[in-house]
């Protein structure tokens, strides 16, 4: 049976997690973006509409993060068709959530059903690396990966890729609270130190195995005591404003740990339970309304799904 | 039944593994040492015979390593005896395989037998560490933990102390070649630049990680593309002649990966079988032999268990 159009639900998805910067992520069940991508008889892409942005993300098919990834596909598949998009944005931008790779990640696997499903869906990373190439200057995996394959990612290696999905507990639960500020990735990636210390690294590096081994084993206190960062954290904690409260109120709600989401300015937090997760994310948001910002909080368990055909016709 | 004398083997252990450096290490089978402690009438630790070690360890209490680490058990547990210590090393000194940490273990595992076991085996590890301290100026516990409790050792955090016992695959073997060059611990630290790039640290995060998920998930392939390190091997190799070579030999017998041995010049491999490592070793000898170098070959699965008491008397 062939389809004319496809309708894919990606998720949001929290990059670094503490002490993985640059090589951890793992994905939300909410919030996320939806495509719908279209045959169409003209070649290329082309973006017919974008909602929920504010008029703030580019028709441009060449600046636009999904456009470009579903160019990328389409080169790599010789596709003779072109394609339309309809992007919904359904959650923040420039939220640390990876507003980008959702949407790249829902156009390339819309298209790629559309089209019969030509590629394994990991083989679509690379083309949604590119898209986060356009949209915040480096081709990271931390997002799209997560996005793309759902559970919780290590990326492991750059060059060459080597993702590896690591198992988590089944109660382990996100709290993940979006301020109302705005914090760009590519000034949030400039004021990093590029030397550190080689004690921090040897710091950073005990708490990446020990989360590791603590998500591997369902060891909850394990994964609490290394969901530490201490590298990245202190540097963009300055770009949030009552981000220790935020955290120190986490804590207090029962959290296992709580670190910048991404490059912020989201807050994520991580429990054991659904229950002490809603209950953490109404501490955090209680701190943030004490330093007079508005927030939005999601909670869930780790999606590890990723995403969601919601229609083809 | 009281006991007048315990005889306890404690065995080396090959810390660092690849990108772990100070956070990683596990325990071999052989070689190890054996230290024989009594009861004695006399207060205070008192070494009565080193063989072994061609006279080059002290006998002075306050100077060596066992002696150190017993006297800091018997004050904890405000112990009422003396003890005397012979110790019998049975592997080679300076070699990269935690010759001082062994000994530090077989000697306060044994004290702990004799006076009817006052600690648990765990406990033990801040006096081993102790005995660290005054054999390479650090109090560092990727031998004595590896050592003490057996198995792969996650030293997830020094400050608190956290250890974690990393379970690893049946067939997980590993080879060390002992060349007969000597390279002080201390000499091997001082080289060490004190800041890297964070992009170097990211890399071995991703490699920790990695390595980690592989022994969890028995994956040979994950650990073997996992153990390398970007950071302090390179820096370290000028301390051992023909080490390119012995790596190479390693991995083209069908080693999964290859490191220096703590700070060196032992080289270790880890292979999926008894049989590669066995194979390994013979490659890894030949390419040593090639630049003129002697060593000493060990094959041995991951020693899980840790010291062994030999004879109670």
């Amino acid at each position: 049976m062939l389809y004319n159009t496809a309708q894919v639900f990606a998720p949001a998805t929290v990059a670094n997690v503490g002490p993985g910067f640059d090589i951890f992520g793992f994905a939300m069940h909410e919030p996320g973006d939806e495509v719908v991508a279209t045959l169409s008889p003209d070649s290329g892409v082309r973006i017919t509409s974008i909602t929920g942005d504010g008029g703030a993300l580019p028709l441009d098919s060449v600046k636009n993060t999904a456009a470009v990834a579903v160019t990328g596909l389409l080169a790599r598949i010789e596709a003779k068709n072109g394609i339309t998009l309809e992007i919904h944005k359904k959650m923040p931008l420039g939220s640390g959530l990876g507003s980008s790779a959702a949407s790249a990640v829902a156009a390339v696997v819309a298209v790629n059903e559309l089209l019969g499903r030509p590629l394994e869906r990991h083989e679509l990373l690379p083309f949604t690396m590119e898209g986060e190439r356009i949209a915040c200057g480096a081709a990271h995996a931390d997002n799209v990966a997560p996005s793309l394959l759902g559970g919780f990612i290590l990326i492991r290696s750059y060059a060459p890729l080597d993702i590896v999905k690591i198992p988590t507990p089944e109660g382990l639960t996100a709290t993940v609270v979006h301020p109302h500020i705005e914090v760009r990735t590519e000034d949030a990636r400039r004021i990093l130190r590029r030397t550190i210390p080689l004690s921090s690294a040897i710091t950073q590096c005990g708490n990446v195995a020990g989360l590791i081994a603590g998500l591997l084993t369902k060891n909850y206190g394990l994964i609490g005591r290394s969901l530490t960062d201490c590298i990245v954290e202190p540097q963009r904690t300055l770009l949030i404003p009552g981000f220790e409260n935020v955290k120190h109120a986490a804590l207090g709600a029962g959290a296992l740990g709580c670190s910048i989401s991404g490059s912020g300015p989201s807050i994520f937090a991580l429990s054991s339970s659904l229950e002490t997760g809603t209950a953490v994310g109404r501490a955090m948001r209680d701190a943030f309304t004490s330093v007079e910002l508005v927030s939005d909080v999601f909670v869930s368990p780790v999606n590890k799904e990723g995403p969601k055909i919601i229609a083809m016709g």
